[in-house]
């Protein structure tokens, strides 16, 4: 009998979840598995032997594990905690050798970004080059939607959703008004627009108007955008922007550069792109203008999300205990698109080492940066990655989600 | 057979189009009724001559008026127009009344909020003393939930559901890191705590923590509010604090009073009482906090919407039509709670000169100042009002609200 340690890590989705609850299923349903266990503040907990039993809390609990499909944010709490090179030095990854071997862990299935790629990678080898027969295998997520090699990330299709519909209702919101009205609405993206460019989704039907859409993978041209603006207050009276927190000048430099601050991996931390373009529009155009951030909601509203997100998410969890039973190790869960209409999906693991510490943007020509906007071909990309509601079960006029104390 | 007007007013919520809806089912079952047209952006739009049919564009099709029940924000758009008293310029009141006598109307029916009872209120006097049969009716509709005399406004559940909603989600988001973590949450609400007071029902079954709430009605006082998110952060390691724009100190000054502006109507624009309290929290805890602005979210999330706020807004605008039909004028739809639980409501017309310029703030007995939350009583007040779920129409993933260029 295999026993299993799972941990999550990174920033929420509304579907790490949905993974952890695939990765469940599939355990509790296996014959080859033991106990399942969980590390609180992924791979930081689990250096602190912070562990708790998940075959206790969760086992044969339909109505917990029913909820924890559609509950957002993470069960298991995370971590931003990044390992050493292990010839560097080697304690962390000691002390998780020390916890694995306290609770006979023959299994480590890690759910995150790009960053928890990079660990699952690096436990992976560790492990094989101290002899140890420990499977890793990594468990993908990100609102981002940059990692390599999977067509897109669990998390994103259900972000993506909630910013399409927020979007769709700040145009509602904006062109009410008997005068000239600007809404700046900043999304998340660092150095992926992505998850902006499902603002081109947003117009309802029998809108003439659409949102002008900036993403970090083409330069920001202050002129242009302001050019842009007054045609749309020209034609329509009101202008929705989505914009990438990320966004740069042609020289690279951040529209928030003077804001910017380094996060522990090395990531610039932006925030008030919106509250520059809002100054911008209020010095140039002078015309009444409302900067919108999305925040955390785009990632945690667990009420909005894709069903098709949380369908491929929970698949994808469950694949990945059956690649670790199966023996595969240093490999994430990951799926391909086969065909856009219909919509169809392949699933496979891929090596992490092609994964780990690398970003997928936007292509170029995705981009239609004369009309701040997304071509055909980006409208087709996102399309499927929204469609379908979760039924998530209410309770006193509130989603009833899975909440417990660690 | 009598013509009708209809426009809307104020800022938008996510139940102003199903009070349209409920108007215009009234209004086209009624066999008094001729022809109905809508203003466009409120008076403002009336006074301009700014009219379209609704007959044509509405009556018989089933399909958008099912829409309209659950599209958020204004399919009339708005104005935020106040009209001086007649007695020192009647200006604006001629032009009204040349509108009205173009389109040979019998019935004006106004939604909006406080400042549009004023305009419900001078139109029906101003009517009346120039010998005009023209009915004057007001429906209510106001996230702020500030109207005197109605037990709660239209639009006020959902924004409440939403509010309640995603501070959960933030709350989720929250908890997950291994370190102290707070998030700020500005809510609207001036002068009203009403929507702020949702956040007291967001905490999730199983979680011990529950938000912080500051209602304008209460003084802040920094140093207690350090020692609360201090206790919080103690005993849960992160803090959840919900937080209306227009709290005060004890000397009555608004704590973002800086960026203190005010509207065409007087009232103070408040923004950025949130990033005074991040900044008020970084200083001096030292810890990770994050500052969220519900923003517009907060009063056109039509996909969130409460089924109680809009079946009432449905009705409230059906008795509108009716009452002005029976011959009522200066009159407000109203309702009264009879009962709690069962939550039980009789529906009246109210004189709107009761109503007009008047605000009903949360009683002090219904503020637990020392534990910054809310009592008993506002959790039982608020609970009915965001009961059930909208069944809202999606298509290709988003809601299917409807939208037309005027």
């Amino acid at each position: 009998m295999k026993n299993i340690m799972i941990a999550q890590s990174g920033g929420p989705t509304a579907a790490i979840n949905t993974s952890l609850a695939g990765l469940l299923d599939a355990a509790f349903e296996s014959d080859q598995v033991g106990e399942v266990y969980g590390g609180i503040h992924g791979i930081q907990g689990i250096i602190e032997g912070n562990v708790i039993s998940l075959t206790e809390r969760l086992k044969g609990k339909k109505d917990k594990l029913d909820k924890l499909y559609y509950t957002p944010d993470m069960y298991l709490r995370t971590c931003r905690y990044k390992l050493k090179k292990p010839e560097d030095d080697s304690t962390d990854y000691e002390k998780v050798l020390e916890t694995f071997k306290k609770y006979d862990i023959d299994i480590f299935l890690y759910i995150g970004g790009n960053d928890s790629m990079d660990t699952v990678a690096r436990m992976s080898e560790f492990v094989k080059a101290r002899g140890e027969d420990i499977k890793v295998v990594g468990v993908p997520k990100t609102v981002d939607n940059d990692l390599v090699e999977i067509d897109h990330t669990p998390g994103f299709g259900s972000a993506a959703k909630y910013v399409a519909t927020s979007v769709r209702e700040i145009m509602l919101d904006t062109c009410i008004y008997p005068y000239a009205n600007v809404a700046i609405v900043e999304i998340m993206g660092r150095d992926a627009g992505w998850l902006t460019a499902a603002a081109s989704l947003s117009a309802p039907d029998g809108c003439s108007a659409r949102p002008l859409v900036y993403l970090p993978e083409s330069a920001f041209d202050e002129d242009k955008f302001i050019e842009k603006v007054n045609e749309g207050i020209k034609s329509h009276g009101y202008v929705v922007v989505a914009v990438s927190e990320g966004i740069r000048d042609k020289d690279g430099n951040y529209i928030s550069a003077s804001e910017t601050k380094l996060d522990k991996f090395g990531h610039p931390q932006l925030s008030g792109t919106g509250s520059v373009l809002v100054s911008l529009v209020k010095e140039r155009i002078g015309c009444k203008v409302r900067g919108i951030e999305l925040a955390t909601a785009q990632r945690s509203a667990g009420h909005c999300a894709s069903a098709t997100d949380l369908a491929e998410s929970f698949k994808l969890g469950q694949n990945a205990c059956r690649y670790a039973l199966e023996g595969k190790t240093g490999v994430m869960a990951c799926l391909k698109r086969t065909s856009n209409k219909p919509y169809e999906t392949e699933f496979s693991a891929a090596d992490v080492l092609n994964i780990a510490n690398k970003v997928k943007g936007v292509p170029a020509e995705w981009i239609d940066e004369e009309n701040a906007f997304v071509t055909q071909e980006m409208i087709d990309y996102l399309t499927p990655l929204i469609q379908g509601e979760t039924e998530v079960t209410y309770k006193n006029g509130l989603p009833d989600y899975l909440f417990e104390e660690v």
